[in-house]
């Protein structure tokens, strides 16, 4: 293991979120807030550990895939615990392990939360807490890349680790370009959403943070009951740019080389769609009947079925109280997820399409033994690599959920809430059903709890492996 | 698609059957009851409709997977109907679907009932109710295999899509053999049962209908309290059959041919009994305050961990009102299931196993890219396909689970009550929790929720594929 240069790119990563920090400190200073003396406090602190990490160029450039998923793991966890400080310094969270809960839970943008009201909050912390989704959401170490220059087989490596999917695709062929296009993409598409809600008279502060929270797909809102007080007009534009959020970004980038046929073309985002349009269908004709108008039915099931599928996790409406049918389909989106390559999180689409293609090869095997057939996606052949970990994917996910829910049981809260909270975690989505449903918080769990799903955040983020290779023994013996 | 053999077996299949009502004919008879009548002619029409249609005796005998996988899904649904007859003609229950879905409940020995009580029932139709689950157990057609000769071909095809677990393994070289000793093994093991509860003072009725509820792993009882109103011994008795049923009845074959060393070295059943110690253990714990005596804990706990590994579904207590970690640790066995090759349901310890064995080697292989590692059990490399297939079964199970909990939610009945229905047909278990927990029933779902779950359990039961591969339209095309 290359441990000078783990230790070199964490010290980055400090650097850069200290600096990532200011923005939140200047808004304190704006609100004329005490925070902004914690804010900057934390910042200096980021900034400080991270200079005295880097201090010593490694000499050895050696990077391979274990050391891009043990960085990005610790990366994850440290600028987690760093993220937390300014809650902690700021007394709005005074328990040290809820504090990471929350940090965690924006890096990772799942927005749930501990917090039973936020409105009295200090508007800097409010703004760092909606930050860090907008930072998660493409991947901080992605961000790092996009400045630093470093020799070519650590980009890979960090890129496969931190972006979502089952694989990585190069849009050109230097990564750092790659990542440098994927936060352009990003930011035009944060500033539009920004832009949409100011014209429809939204506040800077609230267009700001909630643009952060939909772009990482988060969750976080700046209002008690989420998104539910403002207009519909603003309802509408957040729930398309939540759908848009959650697309795979490499259709943006076919669109951007004029090649818009082929973005409609991709599997994964002509699925995500058409599972979006089949839901919300259903949901709307099963709850017509609560809304009185099958047009609000339609707004509200929309909004809540583009919420869940893209792991963003606002509400508009308590949907804990719709008819079981609604709930259930909803929990289902939950493991859908998002598609790869976006700023969403879940299994992903994706994942499933594959999945779903390997059974129907499974029984063309079955019935002509002599057949030979290989899983394809937009119009190519799936490598055999990568359908082997999409299974193995698959198995971790079943473990790590399953042994969620056993640790949470020690907790003796009912089954719905403990199986909701590990699949709005593991998942990245926020809210829950029963003690953890929409207008509801994550405070009810104790401690051990708390921690569970905080690693189930992390988990779920950086999709599983990266985590299991840090905790791993093997990692860690001497080759 | 070869027809005529196809059709013939199922005419064989349908004499054996009823031929196999007989014994409940003369147990009516003894207790003099109407349902004497409803028995004989439900057995005639069985024997005359199978001598129908094996009137004419195949020419072609050729017979490939796809006809095995057809054969074992129609004759599974064909004698279920048939098996449907006694329960309507006698008057027992007069709604078809209802009928339909405690008959296959008793074929694929789930145990789940729509009966709100048993005690008042003729005995006969209790009789032939529990030896569907004995005729089940171990497979109807592994039971026409021992005594039909037919070409070589069909018989391997037939027991693989018969047959539990991922792979099949022949005892001997020859099939019929194979499945003359598992019969073999199967009655010895049955009759010891019920000679241990006859030694404890159970009426004979009692002692034969449980047994073979113990044996294929039903769980249909003859008294509305299942087992709880049974002597401490004879529910130890139970647990102990339970727990032998569940075993891979590979490890008693190596025990017949004096290599004990060679069962007890097996990893699957090693990883059963390991995983049966744990929870027992773990729950014995828990519930220790509820029974005072730790003891009865232990004796308690270790009847419902048996009860719902092996996929039983017996209860000697209402585990619905244990705390929340006895009972998800319940709900997490549902899933884990017994032992390939064993007459127990569930997704079966082995295919965990397996799947947990690649886990580790995707994460060796991204440690140490260059290393080439095999999947192995019991010291033997797994083949890919294996994997490969029970990667698909994975696939298959999840999505015929998230459809059905979809499907039972227009039922508007709550989520845990809809999850463990479905978790507890698809599981082949019996009893799951809420509104279908082991002191309720099955008869609060409508006749579509009940339509879902009785293919659930003949799909559980005969591990999905050849259920997929009936309703497959591919298998009905041309070649």
């Amino acid at each position: 293991m290359n441990y000078s240069i783990i230790i070199y790119i964490i010290g980055m990563t400090l650097i850069l979120e200290g600096a990532l920090m200011a923005p939140s400190v200047v808004v304190s200073v704006i609100y004329r807030e005490e925070a902004a003396a914690a804010l900057l406090v934390s910042a200096l602190a980021c900034v400080g550990i991270g200079l005295l990490l880097r201090r010593k160029k490694p000499t050895d450039t050696v990077f391979y895939t274990r050391e891009g998923f043990v960085t990005v793991a610790l990366c994850w966890i440290v600028i987690s615990v760093m993220g937390a400080l300014p809650f902690l310094l700021s007394g709005v969270i005074t328990d040290p392990i809820k504090a990471l809960f929350e940090t965690v839970s924006g890096f990772t943008t799942t927005g749930a939360s501990i917090l039973p009201e936020v409105e009295s909050l200090p508007k800097g912390i409010l703004f760092w807490r909606s930050f860090t989704h907008w930072i998660g959401g493409m991947g901080v170490l992605v961000f790092l890349l996009t400045l630093l220059p470093m020799s070519g087989g650590s980009h890979m490596s960090l890129m496969k680790a931190e972006s979502p999917g089952p694989s990585v695709s190069r849009l050109v062929p230097k990564v750092q370009t790659t990542a440098k296009i994927l936060y352009e993409i990003y930011i035009v598409l944060t500033v539009t959403e920004i832009i949409l809600l100011l014209a429809g008279g939204m506040p800077l502060f609230d267009a700001l943070t909630l643009s952060f929270g939909t772009a990482g797909t988060g969750g976080f809102g700046v209002k008690n009951d989420s998104i539910a007080g403002y207009s519909a007009y603003h309802q509408v534009v957040i729930t398309i740019f939540m759908i848009l959020f959650g697309v795979n970004f490499n259709a943006y980038f076919f669109i951007l080389m004029k090649k818009a046929r082929e973005a409609f073309r991709m599997e994964e985002v002509r699925s995500y769609l058409l599972i979006i349009a089949a839901t919300v269908l259903l949901i709307t004709v099963n709850v017509t009947k609560i809304y009185g108008s099958a047009l609000t039915a339609l707004q509200q099931s929309a909004f809540q079925v583009a919420s869940i599928i893209t792991t963003t996790g606002y509400s508009t409406t308590d949907f804990d109280t719709w008819p079981q049918l609604s709930r259930t389909l909803l929990v289902m989106l939950m493991f859908v997820g998002a598609c790869s390559g976006s700023t969403g999180g879940g299994i992903k689409v994706s994942r499933f399409v594959m999945l779903i293609k390997t059974v129907g090869k499974e029984i063309e095997t079955y019935l002509r033994p002599d057949s030979v057939r290989k899983v394809k996606m937009d119009g190519k052949v799936v490598e055999h690599e990568v359908v082997r970990s999409t299974n193995v994917f698959m198995v971790i996910y079943i473990l790590i959920f399953s042994f969620s829910i056993v640790a949470l049981a020690f907790n003796n809260l009912d089954l719905v809430t403990n199986f909701t909270a590990v699949a709005a975690t593991l998942n990245n989505i926020g809210p829950g059903l029963s003690l953890v449903g929409p207008m509801s918080n994550f405070g009810v769990f104790n401690h051990v709890s708390l921690l569970v799903l905080t690693f189930d955040m992390l988990a779920g983020r950086l999709e599983l492996i990266p985590l299991l290779i840090l905790f791993s023994r093997s990692t860690w013996k001497k080759f």
